[in-house]
């Protein structure tokens, strides 16, 4: 069994994520977040709107419908362009992704190109299905957003948005009032987003429907600076170059003002937004080791881009693509003011009237749920346990709390001790079991400590800790619990806080 | 103007709810929030879930998809039976639904009954259309689920879910296991729902995208014991009895204790959730007196119901119900049994192998919102302009930062305030404008607080509070602020905080 597959299991034993409505014939490609995959969930998406907004003065959030009317998809010109080419299987009707199938099968990078010369190539390479060996169809696009229809006589086609980015374009002019017309200002967006992938895959690598944290970050292009850029500016991000990919390579490390100075990245604010991605994956328990931003290759990049920085992480099947970074210039707006007919231009303070640039950080929750998932795995081959290594401010639960036996009044105490921390931490209370079974499930769960009230407890008022990673512990004395808690979750060692024992 | 148009216009004017893709034609029924909106709806489920979720040891919440499988319908009963009678008018083209049309039109009450009587009443009681005066079409049914398709070829029929509660019944099996399989637990659900409503209307009253906030709590019926009921059982609701509604008396206001010994209420469990939910709505702002639980008549109550619930709010237009309590029995789980043929059965701790009942109380959150925004709206004759009175834990912001000038240093002094309380409150800083300009930009969208730094400041290191609701001012010394801040936050008044000036 593969790491990645092993994760799998567990997170379906434990009621992480699992298939959505499983009990009847399984919908790839959708899944439903259990208790504990909820919390995780939750807690990385505190996380980054405490990291990437609320730390900022200039970016707001906003929250917009799910269902949007055709109109934005012909402005935004998903309609025609949001495609991916297919082919089907004469023989056994399966469908496959023809840019996918052609790079497994001949090693040729195709992806972009016209669907007659995708289905010139299946033939002349001789491409069959995967599945049967079966002779495949002409290639088609096919869009990849799924449709509705809303109201009930003559129903006007909607669709299902394939990101959050356009109800932020679509708001643009109530947004610069609240900004009070003021750029540069950024609206951030976390929700679901849909997509009907040929080919879902890589338990939560690639779904139909997911969640993203957006933000699209307005700017003068006259006035591209970015204020804070001094906080980062010797910092360093590992840079997967246009000229290594081709040269194959390796990425480079180099510090934000270097990524500057050499033109490697366009502007101050898109390396401000890397920087600050590339400190929360490692914050988030990925080593530096596994991600890297890879500058896309021309043929990737959209015609109206000036660069676009791929966030990619290393899984266990290779690098994917977990944050998208893309410097759209005035594309957005200048389309909806197209067709919208509505004006979506600012007034600079030096009175010039501009349509606004935009830079846009787009991330997949699922992806970095999947990165954090299993970049934080720890196979117990001692402890003969596994475990996620959870940082504390994603885990789950920040302590699991046990009486040792469920008598002679520690159940009782342990309970009083439950209903006090419950007012601060996280915490879930565990009678059942032997106590080593009650650690190994708060392990697997990522349980950040565990707390034992034992015989002990009732003669001197102390409890035991036990750190998750290290399962050393120390007994700390009830009166001073809370303080010494917030210090271990906040990141101090075992030892630095009590005698181990 | 109403008060409810008084208040849209603030929403729309301060950016805080407005209509999706408004810069496109607009679709009914849709809203984005936008920055302020977003921060009262996250702090009103950040809430919920304190008051609902972590306050109980055994309700844990999951995050399922939006996006289901149509069998999950046919078993739920969604496909058949979640339709409304619709008419048409043959001039002018509009949509009507039969029942509410008829009920507005003659008095009668037809909800439920079968089309063919609709249009008979119709034609007999010369219903015509409410927009041009033309006939009306035979009523038919039509069902309210948005529908889309799942995979390229031969797609899969699968439907927008109505209501989060279906994934939780379709997980059972997952969640019966981290619950330990013990009996009762229950499962909240905050996400969104979508229903292709016939007439949207009264703002985000009656929407096709909404949000709710859902609690599946399974019990055992020969074991229907509320654990915490003491608690509750002296706190008073009041109920409309189905007597009161026919004979048109007046609700009654009874302790929880009352309703389970005159059985008003039929269980324990479902007087625990209304008079949590009465106290939780009369803590957002909602006035008792605008609060109130209906039983639901016969005819309006699903066969296998053993009582339905509304909390009811009040609003201009009429009492709206909010919240819908429902004693839904085993109905859901012995459906799903039924049609995924998987045992969802529970073996008791005394040998029963039962399907357990379950007791759903299921929030509307842009209802909710309505009748905040409506109870803590104060029109402001005295001083000018109008404000929401929100309760400090659903204010969007805490407090608004104002220098009462923009030289000799104050801006600064202001701004080394706002970055020291960003890290504790929820702040903004404002320096534009005159300070009476800003008083009433901060009262418009609720804020809290207001706190100005003027020249004083800069001699005795104090600054002013001022208070939303009375306008009053005192003077905080700047080493004390956060001590008072938070007492101020947690409802002490400002006279008890220092001296007014």
């Amino acid at each position: 069994m593969s790491k990645m597959e092993e994760i799998q299991r567990i997170c379906l034993n434990r009621g992480i994520i699992y298939p959505t409505a499983e009990i009847y014939s399984i919908m790839s490609g959708f899944f439903d977040y259990g208790p504990v995959g909820t919390l995780l969930k939750r807690k990385l998406i505190d996380y980054w709107r405490e990291f990437f907004v609320k730390s900022e003065d200039n970016i707001f959030e906003m929250d917009g419908c799910t269902v949007l009317p055709e109109k934005v998809f012909i402005a935004s010109g998903h309609l025609k362009s949001f495609v991916d080419p297919i082919t089907q299987c004469k023989k056994c009707k399966s469908i496959h992704r023809a840019d996918d199938l052609i790079q497994e099968k001949t090693g040729m990078f195709v992806e972009g190109k016209p669907v007659n010369e995708l289905s010139k190539i299946i033939k002349e390479k001789n491409v069959k299905c995967p599945n049967c060996g079966g002779e495949l169809s002409d290639v088609r696009l096919f869009n990849l957003m799924l449709k509705t229809e809303i109201s009930p006589v003559g129903g006007k086609p909607a669709y299902l948005r394939p990101e959050t980015a356009q109800n932020i374009f679509t708001s643009f002019q109530r947004l610069l009032r609240v900004a009070r017309s003021r750029l540069p200002f950024g609206v951030a967006q976390v929700g679901r987003s849909f997509r009907n992938e040929i080919s879902p895959r890589h338990f939560v690598v690639r779904v139909r429907e997911f969640n993203q944290m957006e933000i699209e970050m307005f700017i003068d292009p006259k006035h591209p600076k970015c204020l804070k850029f001094d906080e980062v500016k010797d910092k360093k991000i590992t840079v997967f170059t246009r000229e290594a990919q081709k040269k194959k390579k390796e990425p480079i490390t180099i510090t934000a003002e270097e990524a500057i100075k050499k033109k490697i990245v366009p502007n101050e604010w898109m390396v401000y937004f890397l920087v600050k991605e590339f400190e929360f994956y490692k914050s988030l328990g990925i080593p530096s080791d596994a991600l890297r931003f890879r500058h896309m290759l021309p043929e990737e990049t959209p015609h109206y881009s000036c660069g676009n920085f791929d966030l990619e992480i290393k899984f266990d099947f290779g690098w994917k693509e977990t944050v998208g970074n893309a410097y759209r210039t005035d594309y957005d707006l200048k389309k909806h003011m197209k067709f919208s007919k509505k004006d979506l231009t600012v007034l600079t303070d030096d009175g010039r009237k501009i349509i606004s640039h935009v830079m846009e950080p787009s991330f997949g929750i699922e992806r970095t749920i999947a990165g954090i998932l299993l970049h934080c795995f720890r196979e117990g081959k001692d402890r003969g346990w596994s475990w996620f290594a959870f940082p504390s401010k994603i885990a789950p639960y920040h302590f699991a709390i046990f009486s040792l036996v469920n008598k002679d009044g520690l159940l009782e105490k342990a309970k009083e001790i439950y209903e006090i921390l419950k007012k601060e931490f996280d915490v879930y209370f565990d009678f059942s079991g032997s106590i080593g079974r009650r650690y190994a499930r708060a392990d697997e769960i990522g349980t950040f400590g565990a707390l034992t009230i034992d015989y002990q407890t009732l003669e001197d008022s102390t409890i035991t800790l036990r750190e998750r990673d290290t399962m050393k512990q120390i007994r700390v004395k009830i009166s001073e619990l809370s303080d010494v808690l917030k210090r271990f979750l906040k990141g101090e060692k075992l030892d630095a806080l009590g005698k181990v024992i």
